[in-house]
């Protein structure tokens, strides 16, 4: 049932992990008989680095044995960093620092969303390895973050924790729910579990309401001039990194930063896309003649940034076809999420992050027929880098079989040349015999029944053995015993 | 293909009942020689019940023979009451007579819906259990009903029942389109073709038709200021019932009492998760600040109560688990059924019963753990009570079978012992044997062959007997013949 | 992958076609010696329509061949043509002549749209067949067309053309990620992804953008009075052809008179079928009191006549039960529109062709127990007369199964009644023997095991035998030496 939500998980890769590099090592190790002192320092780096990038699955073992609390802490820090795809508790960790910089208030019902997420998950008994790889609990952090986000009431107004409790331990129902129509398709839930239940809170209460009022959103009825004479390029450079901020709500340039400090630490790739996809953003927004306010703001980006890393190497293996389509992605996504946001506003609400969660279930279900796309089975995903290990590792094995079917194949051939040698040869030496017992008609019989066996023997070659046959009627006979034993 | 609802047949069951208490009363038998008075009398109230109570049954293989209006008018009560899942001809009558109470056009109304529903059924050639179990009634009666509340014209409008017609009759294009999605995930249809063909019609047409114009619905701008002390505690508890009636549009309490009774005499377990429900929505209204008005007039109810009688026993068997993720969901489809009533009111249209569909059928996709929460196959669903017993059967079986396992399995170590032991005592004869022949050398081959049968049939045990063959070696011999035997 | 989109392609069937027609003469030579004057002109006929008319499958047999520019060409012409499930060049090729007869600026957005979006699926290497069918095409055209018609920058405003361009080339991975789900359930995608992109342009932007600025477009608060006197008959007539014409966006009576002509080329079930849809939207829109301006300009008949084409033989193989299952569904899809019109155009949106796609659908996902009512495979789908003639040769290889079935059945009794008839003569002889045996006791084993053997026989007509062998008993013996034999 939950296999869909297996694949960040860090616990089941490590074994076949170990496997894989004994497997390498056992391959390489008559090739590569001394390793040079280059090799053995970056051997040695390889190693430092991934105690903390990647899914720190290392560490997650080690964690197994430790304090039940601090497994809690744990799942807590990585739910926060998973909602960037990324499955790493410093990752987390960094995040939360970045959350505090921005607003402390923001920060806490951000952490209490998470825990009270991933506590609800093991209540309902979900699967424990996706809940240690924190995918209960970032649903869990977008749900508290957001619900302070757009609260009316101003900071500190503890009433909110109520909501915010119930709509997290929530989470795990609507994520449970989603998955079981998802994995239909092999697709993740993504953060709509987020946007359904934040929606759900800011429409149910709406701006009016006496306990839990909202920020007011209203759909725009004017656009105001756009000269392009007013832009503010700093503010616009400025927008890459806020949008990458505005995935949790912040609009403070340095969270954002820490942010990508955050996703650098784990995966590069992953990194290298979040800025890519919120810079496609910016370009979008302008394309789209959207407020500059808007952009400055980060609004244009953070659906970008996030479609972007979605295709861009984590449910994809990254080849460079597949780094177009992220970026194609990414302009699709910030369509939509103009679109969305005029069409959410109508009823107070904002876009949240549901431009993303469409724009990349269409570009994961797209089918073609090209195989430098190459969609990972949803229990092979953990993080970009890896996933191209595994989209390699399936292409040699693939390259291989290959290889070894066109020997065998060739090998056939050649067989079947050699067969039709030896019957021909049987054929010249039968043809002998005929003209030798034409002189001597005693044992005819038996004789007959060796040619009917011949005669089905030759049946592949027999069409050219036909046209052969004259000349080899005028062939010398040298040993006619050899007919006795075939 | 229609396997999805065959769930609440009645006559399919009615065989496998007999074979079950039959196989119930040979089991009994041996243990319950003669039943005392009260047993005689419990079994004698308890078959008296079940001829108008649950599923009614055998009502329904009698009606089987009878004249076709008849049945039809059996369907048709049916289907009235299969609103709230009860299979209960009975239950329908007095949920008419209840809507007779409440309005005289909005009952007829009801009816033609009904009617139309199931004779479109018939012609489409639907399954004719799902038929004679009220399951093509239920949304047509709601479609009738409604369209009857919301239209702006008043009573005895006769044009209206043009388009009633016409809805009703769609119904079943509706229901068995959804159905064909739903089944993927072996989940019901519930009352969304109702939600569906209710809100195409009140939409399409709107307030300023001039045929069919509908009662005017606009988004509130802004909430009356709450007091608690202007609360009304006698009208908040008649929101319970009123909340009930709400179901069928009827806003009497005592229309809404009146169907509680006819919940009562199919399931009492239906009966206090519909109170409960209605309780839940009530007490959420107030936390999220509704207006008074609308909780007294029971629109924060009817949702919860659907909602709670689907989960609480319906769909999955009643543990205490399910009741609590039950009231959960009441909670959940409250919180939605603001938000629903919120953005449907945008567009002119009331909230239907759209909340209580997507939250029940969210908590019926949840997947988990545990085995206390456990969902009916849909085509073993029929009531509450019912229900659970199929699970305490299904769990006594599973007991049963494990207990069996477990007892072959200790019957296997115990026979492996045992042939230990045996082989052992073998070893012994050959070895005594042995050092018999050492002094007569005649007849060596044959025991040559024997032993050789011994060295393979004492395989299991082998490598301990190695050890203590050196210590049996000095045993003593009694009985040699018996080598023979083996 | 891609099997749902192969039902139009045109190259498969040919040799099916080809070998079918062959089979069919085979069996039909002994029957008919000798063709008449009359049947070798209609034949002369029927081949000169088949290269021009149905899908043209020769036509695209001798393309293949071809230069590329002409190959693509002909696939962008079949992609026009695929709005009304028409494969057909020729039909295309008259339809751009109708868009030029509207407007020269929105056929040239049109013939745009058709030929990125086909460029767009060749990059993306969607199956090569489905192209060639212009099943990547007729999305594009209509995404072309209607950003133009709904353009508020009046025309020749060239700007356009890059949303134009981008949104064409979304079409194919639209169209991809919505077959692998609809595929699930054999459904086609329809025009979903035209939907789908435009109102995301349209929603995108808005009215008061300032680069690509849509048509206003605002619900309506109030309808103007209808006076049945008002009505222009010419007019309503008139808006039969108009409601085709718009399919593609037009209000010119004269290109939808031509689109019908297209249709007629290719099929006259299908031109049938729009003709009647388009009449029962304006029936529908007089009864729901539209506008009569709607009704001229084909609001109410350009999703009834889809939705006509699609039911009514297209996807179903026409019977005279589909004939009033399309009807209905045009009725519904009416009804639908008004609705759906209401809705978006609360968002600046029209209804576009949404009310048709998910009529349509609905209708494709019932499931009926009557047999009446076929939905072909989507593999299998051609266009009506072809679906048809399936339909026929299925049904006809049933009904020869059946016979076969039959006669086979009834054979099996013969054999079962002539044995019986065996075994009581085997029986008589049997007895006879006995009773001459009782003299003479010699070689009684060799008997006994005789009757062993003939007990076994005998066992199907056993029972009946017992109680005529007391009769046989008195039977007289004439051949004993037959019993040897048995």
């Amino acid at each position: 049932m939950f296999s869909e939500l297996q694949p960040l998980m860090a616990h089941p890769d490590l074994p076949s992990k170990q496997d894989t590099s004994q497997d390498d090592k056992r391959e390489k190790d008559p090739v590569q008989p001394a390793p040079t002192n280059l090799q053995r320092a970056k051997a040695r780096f390889l190693k430092g680095v991934s105690y903390f990038a990647g899914d720190m699955s290392i560490f997650a073992k080690w964690m197994e044995k430790q304090f039940f609390l601090l497994q809690l802490l744990d799942w807590v820090l990585r739910g926060a960093a998973q909602v960037m795809f990324v499955n790493n508790p410093l990752s987390g960790l960094i995040i939360f620092a970045g959350l505090i910089l921005q607003n402390y208030w923001w920060a806490l019902n951000g952490f209490v969303g998470t825990l009270f997420a991933t506590i609800s998950a093991l209540i309902l008994q979900q699967s424990r390895g996706a809940i240690a790889a924190g995918l209960y609990g970032y649903n869990g952090i977008l749900v508290g973050l957001l619900m302070a986000v757009f609260s009316n009431k101003g900071n500190w107004y503890w009433w909110l924790l109520l909501p915010n409790v119930f709509m997290s331990m929530m989470c795990p129902i609507v994520s449970s729910a989603l998955a079981s129509i998802n994995s239909r398709w092999d697709l993740p839930v993504f953060t709509l579990p987020f946007n359904i239940l934040v929606c759900l809170h800011m429409v149910a209460t709406g701006h009016y309401n006496h306990h839990f009022p909202q920020v007011l959103i209203q759909p725009r009825s004017e656009l105001p001039n756009i000269t392009w004479a007013e832009i503010d390029v700093a503010k616009l450079f400025m927008s890459v990194p806020v949008g990458i901020g505005q995935v949790y709500g912040c609009d403070n340039p340095w969270t954002g930063g820490i942010f990508i400090i955050s996703l650098f630490i784990s995966s590069p790739i992953t990194c290298a896309h979040a800025v890519l996809g919120s810079a496609v953003g910016m370009v979008s927004g302008l394309a789209l003649a959207a407020p500059f306010g808007d952009i400055y703001f980060g609004l244009w980006g953070y659906n970008c940034v996030l479609a972007c890393i979605a295709i861009g190497g984590m449910f994809y293996a990254l080849t460079w076809q597949v780094h177009l389509l992220a970026i194609t992605c990414a302009f699709f996504c910030a369509y939509l999420g103009s679109a969305i946001a005029n069409i959410m506003s109508s009823f107070g609400l904002p876009a949240c992050t549901w431009p993303f969660c469409l724009s990349a279930l269409t570009f994961l279900l797209i089918t073609t027929g090209t195989k430098k796309i190459f969609k990972l089975p949803l229990a092979k995903v953990t993080f970009p880098e890896k996933n191209l290990g595994f989209y390699w590792k399936l292409k040699k094995q693939e390259k291989k079989e290959k290889a070894e079917k066109e020997k065998s194949e060739s090998e056939e051939q050649q067989k079947a040349i050699e067969e039709e040698v030896i019957l021909n040869e049987k054929e010249q030496l039968r043809m002998a015999l005929e003209r030798i017992e034409e002189g001597r008609a005693e044992s005819e019989e038996s004789e007959g029944e060796n040619d009917e066996t011949n005669e089905e023997d030759r049946a592949p070659g027999a069409e050219r053995q036909e046209t052969e046959e004259e000349d080899i009627r005028h062939n010398d006979l040298t040993s006619v015993t050899s007919i006795e034993n075939v």
